[in-house]
């Protein structure tokens, strides 16, 4: 069992898929963490910005809340028929692709990649950002943790599906328990005070009401509230990774993780209005987060508080998870039709799109790197994407009933037809508020991310059509390749070469070099050495030419020749033999030049079709055992012409 | 004319040799700076060692002075006579191993390597340490502006030697004039003051006695002193470089060199007795180079002062040039005989031995690297190279002289041996008092590359026998190769594969995968696409071996199938060709896949000598033009079958 396959598993077999299917208990963490994680940072995101408004701004978190949940509501429908109309994944890509047309769909698909790049970089960062503001002193190596997790995931998901599900399933669940044991007690104790429970820890004192109430502002907080929702769309993307009946698992997986996420978001909602919880300033020397002051305030800091703040901070930075999960079957996706490189519709060896997971990690590790480990300005930036790619998906439902047609279709263009449009408000308003903050980038990147994918298919469609064949194969004016063999001093590798020209052409041109400083007895020797050999045993002799090189070059001339004989002979393929030494150890090779790889590359490039390479590799010692065999030939040979 | 030529200067070709030779006027810049620059911290290394004796220590500056250049003398001599024995370069390694041996001249060898890349690293940090000292703001950029100084001096060598002269040509007389008018001057002064000259700037008053004097601390004071002569042997290395007559050239430039350097070196030492100047402690507050006193003292601190300091500051750093002029010339000396990569035996487009200039950069850039700019500490170290390489030198010289007889051997011989002995001595007191202070590392180093070359002379060895071919060309037994050629999918490429290797064979295997994912028609229409048309037109038929691969492997099934061939078949050479799509940019490399170029790097490193790859280019856009004329062809045969 080699290192490979302890890290990453034995390799399985196309036919072993079903046994990477997954159920539902093994589907909410894989599908799920996202969407439920978002549940840390939803509501604290609302309240951020009511915070101006101190006691004034709690009051509204409940209807916010509620207009949040509704439209949670809306999407979850909305996905729940996706699931059942496209149970081969209906992400938005293809939702939007197959019912609004292509560039709707390359829209959907440009925005969910880049949302599912920045969760990656952003869930990672915010998870070891809470993890080293609870300790300290591991703040010098964030980067450094930040890109252990990434590979961590990474690896875990090059696994396999069923892999993921297992390793992520105890935190997934740790972190739900946790938060509803919160709810559910806060709750009882909120309903027996009859809404006035004391808190066992006091949250800070909210700060004194200074900016006014505005449409504007809760419009923002809406807005911000709505990054609760991201990763709602994951599960519809995955359904063929579910186990049979696939579209019931996977809609029964979705069915808990929104019920959960709605849950969790009107128990927040309530706890904080109850409890007087509100968001204090990020970054200020008394910041805590929201969970953080409700978990306090309604079983106290103990042993369970840690237990929870604990798996918060896990989920946060295993978010990630999701993307992982996602991404690369949409790069799939794409690529089975062409608009992503062809390799990406590959699966690899564990039966996962590994090209697109080594993308993802790549792309990841680089927005790390560049940030430093630090990526939170980047947190409003990628509920664009989202946004936008829910938009697409219901716009495409709304198509896709009115096509279909029945008599539910009213009913269901009415459900995503609200979402759509509450959906694409969300993105309006988002992109206009965070325009300044970064938004822009995200509007800039969606539609260079499109350009390229459609340039990608239009270079495929090109290929395609340029190497289509309908015809049987032509089997006219077949004629042996013209054979060009450089040359450098007679040796047994000059032998072996000229014997392969020989056995498969009839013209042949030796090149030797003459570069006036090393000297060669070869072309004094041609007659002896090959000519009379040959010419003896009546096959054709082959031409020696000896090329002039006057500044020391040896593969400049030689090249030149090729392309002049490219030239004069038009209708002819040109073989040049490149005998290459083969090394048996590495360290071998600073001691041999390379021109020989160095002349195919260039005779690849600047040569046109007709031009090939023939790579005649001499193994080292391995050569000696085969010289020896040669040697014992010529050796009978010439006793054989003595005796005659 | 090219970015390169303006760079590097226009490709020489071979018979433009002498317009690169050189006169004495331009071979003292090239083959004298390290000598002349010695001149800068020689003395004043001597000095430091006597410090402890404060103004005591100053009178034996004299004596010492004397002996070293009383030793300067006789390797003088011992060279002039090595440049008429050896005029086509008699560096330590020539001399050493064609009078000593082999080993002795390795030895030489490999001390000389070793001094040449610590010459260049420590003397561009000695000039830059020098110059950032004067201008503390450069301080932070120290590495920066080594490594600056280090491309300038290797782009300034690759355009060849002559150029190299004239370029050092200026600093090189300024800092030999300014010296030689400082000590004419003071000898004046001292002379009209009855040896009591009053100094302009009074240097900085000595310290009092505080040590005792013994014969180790002026041993160390004399081997200190003796870094006044690294550099000396450069002359002797390159005589080849020197115009016609080249041997009285050389000896010409030597006598003006070691001239100067002696002048200097008696001038330093008398001035600093008669101006009571002694070294001041490095790294102290209050340091100031002996060179800075005595113009000091002699001329005061106008103009010409800096003048005088701001020449040695780049001889200093220029001294690395001399390293940059015999370096290269070892290495191809070595190359040529096989003890070092036989590439480094080739003259570049400038006729200058451009691979040992590019390797010099290499290590004495990462020594500069490595110490982040800062190399004072090795400066001690490389005078155990020079020496080393003297002594094997002068007694390569002594044997030289007893072989060649004459009635002035004895003679000669006395003065080679006088030198071998008194250098010998000073090697073993510098390994010995500097042993702790790295001189280990050097001692370490020498026998590490002595065995690495002999090590690669021996790999040569083994190769020129395996692949040594007394016989003329065999040419029984001529059998074209089986080839083997991988096909995905019906295309115009998979059609001039086909083509190609029909043309060069008759047994032929088409491989195609089958991974149950992709699927294609090629096994079906077999009969139609290939079967037919070949046996119509009377050719062999190609065999069709589809290819099972559960794991989805595309490369490792043809490996493994052509392995298999190369077993069952034992005498057959195996051809595979491996058609590859040619991208017209960069960008669309990443569009396609690469098997083509690994299954042919593992079928040349897991197979043996008789599979060879056949690399068939496939064009993109070029190749359609070829297309249509396909077309166009089975276009008119068809029409031809139809009429008749």
């Amino acid at each position: 069992m080699s290192f490979i396959d302890v890290v990453l598993g034995r390799p399985l077999a196309s036919d072993e898929d079903h046994r990477q299917k997954i159920n539902v208990k093994e589907g909410i963490p894989i599908f799920g963490l996202d969407a439920l994680g978002s549940a840390a940072y939803g509501p604290e995101a609302a309240l951020t910005i009511l915070i101006p408004l101190g006691m004034v701004g709690i009051r509204y978190i409940l209807p916010l809340s509620a207009a949040i949940i509704g439209l949670l509501a809306i999407v979850y429908f909305s996905y729940r028929q996706t699931i059942e109309a496209y149970p081969h994944g209906g992400g938005s890509y293809t939702v939007a692709s197959q019912n609004l047309g292509l560039y709707p769909g390359l829209l959907a698909a440009a925005a969910l990649m880049i949302d599912y790049i920045l969760v990656v970089a952003v869930g990672i960062a915010a998870g070891v950002g809470a993890l080293v503001s609870a300790l300290p002193s591991l703040q010098t190596h964030t980067l450094t943790i930040c890109l252990g997790i990434l590979v961590i995931i990474a690896l875990i998901n090059l696994r396999g599906v069923r892999d993921t599900g297992w390793a992520f399933m105890a935190p997934t669940y740790i972190f739900v328990g946790c938060l509803m044991a919160v709810v559910v007690v806060g709750m009882c104790k909120s309903l027996l005070h009859v809404g006035h429970p004391t808190p066992v820890v006091a949250p800070p004192a909210l700060v004194p009401t200074t900016g006014a109430i505005s449409a504007w502002l809760l419009l923002k907080a809406f807005s911000s509230g709505c990054t609760a929702m991201t990763g709602v769309e994951a599960v519809s993307n995955g359904v063929m990774a579910f186990r049979d009946p696939k579209e019931k698992t996977a809609q029964k997986t979705l069915t808990v993780i929104i019920g959960v996420l709605m849950f969790l978001l009107a128990g927040i909602a309530y706890l904080s209005r109850v409890y007087h919880v509100g968001a204090t300033l990020p970054g200020s020397g008394n910041y805590e987060s929201v969970l953080s002051q409700i978990t306090g305030a309604v079983l106290g800091k103990g042993i369970f508080y840690y237990l929870t703040i604990g798996s918060i901070l896990t989920v946060l930075s295993l978010q990630a998870n999701t993307a992982f999960a996602d991404f690369p079957r949409l790069c799939h996706a794409l690529a089975q039709n062409g608009y992503m490189p062809r390799t990406m519709a590959n699966r690899g060896r564990r039966l996962v799109y590994s090209q697109g997971i080594y993308v993802l990690v790549l792309l990841a590790g680089l927005l790390l790197i560049a940030f430093g480990g630090i990526t939170d300005r980047l947190i409003p930036l990628f509920a664009i994407g989202a946004f936008l790619a829910f938009t697409m998906s219901q716009a495409g439902m709304v198509a896709h009933w009115r096509r279909v047609g029945g008599h539910h279709a009213k009913h269901s263009m009415l459900i995503n037809g609200l979402g759509a449009i509450a959906t694409a408000a969300t993105v309006i308003v988002v992109a206009i508020s965070k325009f300044s903050e970064g938004a822009w980038i995200t509007l800039f990147v969606i539609p260079g991310l499109l350009a390229t994918m459609v340039t990608i298919r239009k270079h495929y469609d090109k290929v395609a059509e340029e190497i289509e064949a309908p015809m049987p194969l032509s089997v006219e004016n077949l004629c042996a390749p013209l054979v060009v063999v450089p040359v450098e001093q007679w040796s047994k590798i000059a032998q072996r070469t000229l014997r392969f020209a020989l056995a498969i052409s009839k013209s042949i041109h030796v090149l030797h070099i003459d570069n006036e400083e090393c000297t060669s007895d070869l072309h004094d020797r041609w007659q002896e050495l090959v000519e009379e050999p040959t010419r003896k045993a009546g096959l054709p002799v082959p031409e020696l030419v000896v090329l002039k090189s006057p500044y020391r070059l040896t593969i400049t001339p030689i090249l030149k020749y090729v392309l002049e004989m490219q030239r004069r002979f038009p209708d002819r393929q040109i073989a040049v033999v490149v005998p290459d030494i083969i090394q048996k150890h590495w360290y071998e090779y600073f001691l041999h030049s390379h021109r020989g790889k160095l002349l195919a590359l260039l005779l690849v490039f600047k040569g046109n079709q007709r031009i090939s390479v023939i790579n005649l590799p001499w193994h080292l010692e391995e050569g000696s055992v085969e010289a020896r065999e040669m040697s014992a030939q010529v050796a009978e040979r010439l006793s054989r012409q003595r005796a005659a």
